[in-house]
């Protein structure tokens, strides 16, 4: 297993924020996790709201707890509202079942990380972390096939 | 950016309750946060009920957490429940996606702190509030046009 | 018994805060609740530090929860520092065993609430709010002898 | 009042860790905070443990929430045990009162957020966030004199 690096992560942050300046989203946070969900890196970029670090590292958090990127995440909470409002407390806040999220798989397709992105749209989130996660060298699985 | 000031966040708590008691509502509870989401001022009219300053704080942090007043929340939580249950854990309880809250603007557009009302229906609520912040020089956003 | 009211929590509030101005001391919060631990009047002076808020309520409620003025909790927590530890957490957090708080008592001598000041030194904090409480025709209950 | 930028933040965060490769000192985590006590940036280098995270916001944080920088929060919660043992639960785990953090303050002097760090000891934690906040343009309040 390969582990994820500050330099891969800070690159991943970096892109992101990047890529939402270029499509013209309103101000994003991006929380970058490790395999284990602790923070590697995060950035609130200007006038991105104060809960929105709570929120992004929900968003890659519940990721790695449940083992799904956010739209497989979401598809199940639709399914099953009951269940994740437990999982909400399980979690202890932790886990915000919405796109806008992936897990980060290095070459041999294990996870080492996750990243999670809010401020826009969850969808709109979700397409500036894409690019970043392959310019990184890693795949983004985001519960979608690439 | 202009910080917050006592002196402005006392006029507009004082200037809710003064409606309130104008329009003959039920009692109601005020709190301004300021742009960080920490209390400036509170007040709990005689009569207002033992919850209703974590409630009105909720309606302010809220606001602030996600940067859209009351209304907007409140139509964004109709929308995706599952996800505001989320956030509701997420934010640790101080989140209440109904009307009854602005952000507050300085002259230049910046958010400088929250105000949040609590005791009658949500919309005298923010009845109250939104020309307790007009009086003040600063504007309201209710997450609806003015 | 009397029941605290928002006029005299404001009085006590704003006399405190014109003290410590008069006095010259570091910005101040104040936290005025009534009997059952919930919050009235709430004011934070411009400068005042973003935990000032809870520490004020944890003055003013820790009071009100023992039963007992700050200066009377503090040399308690001096005498049993592990029942003391346990207390925070028996409180969850609301419980601060200093001087700077007082037990409002009516003209019969019963508790109609409390107040906690933070910001200076607990001494000055103190030294603020016995005059407001006075002024406001209401009897300060410090733990130590008027 | 001038707000903590990204720009800034990222500046002061990235200073941090390259001082302490240039020291040799063990692998580190710092958190920028804004004056709200919210996450403007947050990097740990490869190799520092699972808390330093969670250890170095609550060193900025408690900064914050006093409005004193570590030396001087250390100072005080030597003299005050039971006090600071309080303020571990009042403020829900966010305060680390040792050496390694500092407030940030303006031109003006204002605080505009605060940096913490985690990692090696705390006095080498500081030595690396002291330059770095100062090649940011902004001056570090560690709770001693420069």
């Amino acid at each position: 297993m390969t582990r994820l690096t500050l330099k891969q992560a800070d690159a991943i942050a970096g892109g992101t924020l990047a890529k939402g300046k270029e499509l013209g989203l309103a101000p994003l946070t991006v929380v970058v996790l490790d395999a284990g969900g602790h923070a590697v890196v995060l950035k609130r970029d200007d006038g991105s709201s104060i809960m929105r670090p709570e929120l992004a590292t929900a968003k890659a958090w519940g990721a790695l707890g449940m083992g799904f990127g956010g739209r497989e995440l979401a598809r199940r909470a639709n399914k099953a509202p009951g269940f994740f409002a437990a999982l909400n407390s399980i979690s202890d806040g932790r886990m915000a079942p919405v796109p806008g999220s992936a897990l980060i798989r290095d070459g041999q397709g294990e996870v080492i990380g996750a990243v999670g992105v809010s401020g826009d749209t969850s969808e709109n989130d979700e397409a500036c972390l894409v690019p970043a996660v392959l310019a990184a060298g890693l795949t983004p699985d985001t519960g979608d096939p690439l």
